[in-house]
């Protein structure tokens, strides 16, 4: 491409952004051009800490920074409850917008945010990072093989974060739906139960959660995630003829090398002594970390609307906003005394 | 020891039997003596095909085997609707009893069997192999560790048999029930609700079902069983500090050779881009399969009984109840709609 690098504006000075900077720098179609904080020194603190080039801008206002007409993307890691306030705000200034998951506090408020994208014409992905890893796509591949794998049963999702490194439980049962959602090629489920176990702190604030999800065909998911124990990213997906684990999906193990393991077929010798054949370990190698696979994939995206007048696309906002459908009614179900709740699209 | 082996008389030409007849010829302090069936000539055909040494006897009928005053212990691999009367037979005979899992069709049946072995002096175990791999109490060890694995807070297994190879839903609820009673020290939940999925076949036979299992202390386990999907046995337990996970827990993919993995105190780099600490990886080995080992124990403890007029042993008829009367409950909750269905001891 001779076509410039997208310039990325980071609204606000989380942990997370200094992940994301990071991942900008290293995304050959990507590049840092400003941060805003509401404090001018820690903005100008966190651009020489995150390798900002010469010449970015710091801005001690996220107002400034949209307004800067330089900036053609915003990376946006405020809290979950000021995203629909900014979200629309960047939307309407006409930058496309990279927003920190979970996209919104609930369903209703992130389809403000889509309408806000969709009538100014930019492109909105959310921050999942490890969707973007090539593995998720050969994991994929093995499980949409009607030979190997057949069709999915169940699945089974954990997410255990570190408190302090993840932050909001939303961010672990984000992690949860999306797998699942993911592994079910995006079929919604018909109905979520939450499980009756969750965990609340003094604040009322969820600690350890899970739920069912049941799909018509028969095909379920379960899924826990919790603070309250030790970090654990496991996809246990299994179907007709196969089945395929992996125990770090959210943060890879190594930056540059993955695996995952998967088994076809499996069977006992004569007596039942032992397999047949064990599974089969799948290394996926990769030059560039997820998240800045990440952000090249949005600034094509963005590259394609901004130079070539293509049209944003959906798939990233549709996945978006049927994570967050779910996430709503496994909220809906804990606050009904973990009764059955339908989803409707 | 200088004594002589405990010699075994098999109840039945059931598949199973060949693998655990093996185990007996394998075992050093146990010795195949009799084999008996509703037919001589298949008896006859059995003990010939699977390593019965000369001298062995062969019945026509169960009775006959179990008047041999020179059987020591029975194997009981029939049909688990037979359990409770050759079961109670063979104690009544005074015969050791090496009972095929599930061991009855409910606690109430399963308590006959227990209360015919105490009053006769006879040793009860059930056949659950894998609670004898020398892994199994490595993997104890790690569970128990409170440094490295801290308290369990929940614990998922999948057990997916071949159908033809493992038999009924029962052995796989079984092996679900009793994975999850063995990480939990086998402390009995106080609440069991079934999952909402239950698969049946035109006969009313349980295909699919799982649960999920509730403690006081808030740790929760779940399950899942079927005959409609791949293969699988898994272990996921996680504890405030550690997981454990293993994926070949009921039947070892090698016979000599086995592994599971472990993860303490994990945790991501300064920038959350991939894991400080990878789990590891443990590798355990044995001379002897699983199931010999199995008999081994049985036979050690018949031994004792035998010759150094010990007691039989109570702990493995403990354990085997604890696993039926979580099966019962599993089942009494899908009968009462997924309700939630509270355990007694």
């Amino acid at each position: 491409m001779a076509e410039s690098p997208i310039r990325f504006g980071v609204l606000g000075c989380a942990d997370i952004a200094r992940k994301v900077s990071r991942a900008i720098n290293l995304a050959p179609n990507a590049t840092l051009y400003a941060v805003a904080s509401r404090s001018l020194d820690k903005a100008s603190a966190f651009a020489a800490a995150n390798g900002f080039p010469p010449g970015s801008k710091v801005y001690g206002s996220y107002e400034a920074l949209l307004d800067d007409p330089n900036v053609d993307a915003v990376y946006v890691p405020l809290p979950t409850s000021l995203h629909v306030k900014w979200a629309v705000l960047v939307a309407q200034k006409k930058k496309h917008l990279l927003l920190e998951k979970p996209v919104a506090l609930n369903a209703a408020e992130f389809d403000k945010i889509i309408e806000a994208c969709e009538s100014n014409g930019v492109q909105l992905m959310d921050g999942t990072m490890w969707m973007h890893h090539p593995r998720t796509a050969k994991m994929a591949e093995f499980l949409s093989d009607a030979g190997r794998f057949g069709q999915l049963k169940s699945n089974d999702i954990r997410v255990k974060p570190d408190l302090d490194a993840l932050g909001s439980l939303g961010d672990a049962g984000w992690y949860c739906i999306r797998g699942i959602l993911w592994a079910a090629n995006f079929e919604l489920p018909k109905t979520v139960i939450a499980s009756r176990d969750p965990v609340l702190n003094q604040a009322g604030v969820l600690l350890s959660c899970g739920a069912s999800l049941y799909w018509e065909d028969g095909k379920v998911a379960t899924f826990h995630c919790s603070f309250l124990s030790n970090l654990t990213m496991d996809i246990t997906a299994i179907g007709t003829k196969g089945s395929l684990h992996v125990h770090d999906f959210v943060i890879p193990y190594k930056e540059k090398e993955v695996s995952f393991s998967a088994s076809s077929e499996s069977g006992f010798d004569d007596l039942v002594t032992c397999w047949v054949l064990e599974p089969s370990k799948h290394i996926v190698s990769t030059d560039l970390p997820q998240e800045a696979l990440m952000v090249r994939e949005f600034a094509g995206l963005v590259g394609g609307i901004k130079f070539e007048s293509l049209k944003p696309e959906k798939k990233w906002p549709t996945i978006s906003r049927k994570t967050q459908l779910v996430l709503d009614a496994v909220k809906a179900s804990i606050e009904k005394g973990f009764e059955p709740v339908h989803i409707n699209e």
